[in-house]
């Protein structure tokens, strides 16, 4: 059983970015912006309900408060802070949620700040606190064996491994991180290919053409890039096709 | 039975507005600034515990999105996206009042968004629409005979209406506006004697020397001018010595 | 002869909404967004950068500060924060036009501030404020016969009045009221031919099918809709083919 | 000769922070805020306004765009970005300083911003292009010795260094970081002497009790504090009875 999720609701006011009426027709969870980086009001409710009526699970998708940066700038934001940050992101998605007849079903930070907890334990505990300040039972969605997941378990929060089917992979199982060479797999039919390959056995080809076991509940489609919602398609239809579940972690 | 209500928490990251905890042990219930025209999440966080421990009850002040002019630039807000405003603040402010073992237990709007729905049909719909998003049994405090009040009503809110002790009325029982001679009562004692007045009697000497019914179930206290807090303890010091019961109206 | 003017940068971080180079390719006078309702300082400093190459005039377009709403939010801002907050708009952009050679040579107010001065006389006043802030120089773009053009003028700014080729004009030639039926002309061969009108004769055909005049020194181009690139180049090659001389105002 | 520099206008809308019109009866140079860390447009006006009137020298305080955080909150900016986030500040507050009959006569790095490109070749890099978007010929106001003042210095702009009064030095000659036991000098009368020292000798007594050199051609008052004015005119006082000359370096 395989989850695929997937940044929804990522306009704010007049602009957009995803499809996300159509991501919603294929992802089994949706990670939802929440205001900080991208995400406004109106968009987070709209979106809610078509996820509700889906019946696609609804995460908070936290950021960093920079809606210049997109989330992608990476800040030194003092842990109490971050941790009020996160929580009241969630906090405001959930009104959405609820009224859409569901609920906040998970936690995913976005950006800089998702890559950033995988390291960094001051901020990794930060975002820990702000989940736990909305509650006990809020999984969290996130690299595996990053501080984070390890932080959220030892916390009592269920810590969900997630992978990138287009992203490559190191000898031990970690991202090649962006900007080098190769570390993006642009290949529509080898993306296909790594997410069965990640959902049924639980190993995906490393870039130097070993098989590296990554564990993951989840695999994360993206949806801002031209034939992104196409792609999105074929690899849950492979997926099925190939008798792998698809079916939301939360 | 008299409540009262004051703002709390406008101060925005390093910038503080109102003495806070003094306030609160003043006042009943707190209008709690949720991030739109003042408020961020730490201070949120923070006013909700003191608030809690306290036994202050904690509403959700909502605004329009305008930190620039600290919500006192009315703004034509499209309805559809003020409604979701609103109960986006509610559910960012609702994740601290839980945390410290409390709830929101009402809305009242802010500033410019106050003095417009008293009026502005179209913008007072859209208010209840967002309280309603969050649940239906939030009551609202708003000014009474306003149209805010009445929709909230036909709505199947509570609409609790207030009064003001440092303003002055007319002989119809509605506000002086800002602006015109005598509009605000300066002098302390007669803040105090007018609030005896209004709880006691639900009745105030208008501008015109007659005596008016107004009605209020709560009195509305300032906390960001110099002596707000002595003149505060003052008003309820002097309830409590004639007899009035203070307490929460939710 | 004619300038052709549209809206430019109005992206925002993550963002994009125009298509500035090839728009940059077609008008003579560029309103570029300053950061208020949308444009971010890398944008403004890449769209001066292909205008000053192109030798497109560079214009401010000044707004409410509004993110949230893209300016469309009409908003009571207090005379002396519009005028400053217009003047801190027109510097930022000064920069990014002098850093490519270039200089901001007008301005034009956005969306919600440039419907609301048509006839909101301490509004119009105040953005001209804003303008002479900056200096005495700079010519000001808006509707004919507006509030802001008259009160420019009087104070010694020059007023540059502009038409539009894609909306319906009444037998005043006034604007139809977008909302009205019949407002928006969708036509992209009445569009072209309109313009020529505009520009040639100073007439347009109104919604009762009479000639109306209509003084117009600019037609102002929409480059936000699918499409708009190519019916701007129409307009364009459909002008020149007539003898129409193309060329900036300012 | 000393400069003495002070940051200003650091308010927001309705918060105030500092008492500007006090500082600038003691200051030389006046590090007014542009808007991303606080100050807004009506309070740079009046800031500027009243330097100009005192005949206090103008300097843009600059800062990653952060309100929230007070830009406290270091960020990675990509440098493109920073650059420009730089210039358009700069630009804004011109527009009042040239109203006011003066200039922005230099540039000075805030909070986060000034203490990252200490070290950060990349950040420090992109604010000096930041300036240079501006002009070749303001000068930068910075710790000596940092990354910051050398590539100015090699960009071909004036560095100026600043020294901290009421900061602990290390033997080194550098800042002993916050949050180190005794990094911030409390008694008034020791920030005085040292400011002396500082002005006067060009060395400052070391928290291990040596005469240290600091090169300083400024001298950084604090304006946020309370008696912070009461201490930055007895420090003019001290100097100026000490014979030391008070004037702006720019």
């Amino acid at each position: 059983m395989i989850d695929l999720n997937a940044d929804l609701g990522e306009g704010f006011g007049r602009w957009r970015l995803t499809d996300d009426e159509q991501l919603l027709s294929v992802v089994t969870s949706a990670n939802v912006a929440c205001g900080f980086h991208a995400g406004d009001p109106v968009t987070m409710r709209r979106v809610c309900a078509m996820a509700a009526e889906k019946g696609v699970t609804i995460g908070a998708q936290v950021s960093y408060r920079d809606l210049a940066g997109f989330g992608r700038r990476a800040m030194d934001v003092p842990p109490a802070e971050l941790a009020a940050e996160v929580a009241y992101q969630i906090g405001a998605l959930e009104v959405f949620a609820r009224a859409a007849g569901a609920r906040v079903a998970y936690v995913k930070p976005h950006g800089a700040l998702y890559n950033r907890i995988v390291h960094d334990e001051e901020q990794a505990r930060a975002v820990v606190d702000g989940v736990l300040l909305v509650g006990p039972a809020l999984p969290v969605l996130g690299l595996p064996d990053s501080r984070f997941l390890e932080l959220a378990g030892q916390a009592g929060l269920t810590g969900v491994p997630e992978a990138f089917a287009d992203r490559a992979y190191t000898d031990q199982g970690t991202l090649v991180p962006r900007g080098e060479e190769g570390a993006v797999v642009h290949d529509p039919e080898a993306v296909v290919e790594r997410s069965l390959a990640l959902a049924s056995s639980g190993h995906v080809v490393s870039r130097t053409g070993a098989s590296v076991a990554v564990r993951a509940r989840s695999l994360c489609l993206h949806g801002d890039t031209p034939g992104a919602v196409d792609l999105a398609r074929r690899v849950r239809r492979r997926l099925e096709e190939a008798g792998v579940r698809v079916g939301a972690f939360a």
